[in-house]
């Protein structure tokens, strides 16, 4: 059995709302949350104007008042979203040592976070194409980030203990998946616990990797 | 090195357009296309009949003469992605022996399906929810399907070859989704060819579950 995994507690327990509370004032965190729910029912370019402030019990003029134009209002979620799952991951790191638990944290973590947000990682996903190149940036940052960190600690493994990784990027970019494809059928219907998929993804990424017979510890 | 892949390659070169041929008369087969394509660009909510009849170089009373709703284009759309990704992994299974085998294949070729056809395979998986229960019977059947195709494998292999799958519902989710995800992210600009990451998943799926020691072959 696994030892006990206080990162993966850590970021089932945090209260989603705690995601939004520097957005300020309320009136555009409402608005932030309605789009949000606009967005991960309709689409983003279903999801009018209109919509969004029935949802947030607004007129359509207070939108503008606060974001000027539908895109700023997911520009913002994208964001939100992006530095909240960098913040989990970073936070599951820190102290850990060495390439095989870095790598079983990191796919752990990556995978709690995306079940646990799954409405907001699905929107993240699915309509992040709807945002233009040039707004892209912040975002685009975090998501190579996190490419970054995968494939550093598969060379550092390759090097200190071993790993067998034909292709670098490859094998990042699956492990990377594991997590992110959960916002698509992931839902607390489901039999299976937050828990148990971000441990078998843990599981399952070293297995990926590591040379055989040294994954069991 | 790996063995020449014929069910690969044969995957790769269908011409996609033969998906549509059964479809009758011209102007059904026009008007989904014209659908799959507004679909995939702005959405299920997001694409009006208008739009998908002036795609189709069509009115939008002539949609109606075709296909009595909006959601009718859409059932059809999801039952031809999903009966072509069966047939096309049906194909590449036919007549290989062998838990191993027979899990790298259909990793191979569920793969280099959903890349081969992504954007077809973006909307069948991102728009699924919008189909009403009442007309998810057919569609479910085969995505059920794939899901036991995969844990008879595994469970013959832990039988048979040793396999160590310590969850078989979440293992098999998990090879299911490598394939899937592809639709997510993959296009032709970038720099791994299908092949390149069919194969990788082959290798990755056989790294997860096979015993150590016993994976080069």
């Amino acid at each position: 059995m696994l030892a006990e995994a206080p990162h993966i507690e850590r970021i089932i327990a945090k209260d989603p709302a705690s995601l939004w509370t520097s957005i300020r004032p309320d009136s555009s965190r409402r608005l932030l949350l309605a789009a949000l729910d606009a967005f991960g029912t309709l689409g983003f370019e279903g999801a009018t104007t209109r919509e969004i402030a029935t949802r947030a019990k607004m007129s359509p003029a207070a939108v503008y008042v606060h974001y000027g134009a539908k895109i700023d209002l997911l520009e913002t979620i994208l964001e939100v979203a992006h530095q909240a799952a960098w913040e989990a991951v970073s936070e599951a790191l820190d102290g850990v040592v060495g390439p095989s638990r870095r790598l079983r944290v990191f796919a752990e973590a990556f995978a709690a976070w995306h079940a646990s947000n799954y409405m907001l990682g699905r929107v993240a996903q699915y309509e992040l194409p709807a945002l233009p190149e040039g707004r892209m940036e912040k975002i685009a940052a975090i998501r190579r980030g996190f490419e970054r960190l995968v494939r550093h600690e598969l060379r550092l493994g390759i090097d200190e203990e071993g790993f067998i990784v034909p292709d670098l990027d490859g094998t990042a970019l699956v492990i990377v998946s594991l997590g992110i494809d959960l916002v698509r059928w992931y839902s607390p219907d489901r039999r299976i616990t937050v828990e148990e998929l971000a441990r078998l993804r843990g599981e399952l990424v070293l297995r990926m990797v590591r040379p055989w017979g040294t994954a069991a510890d």
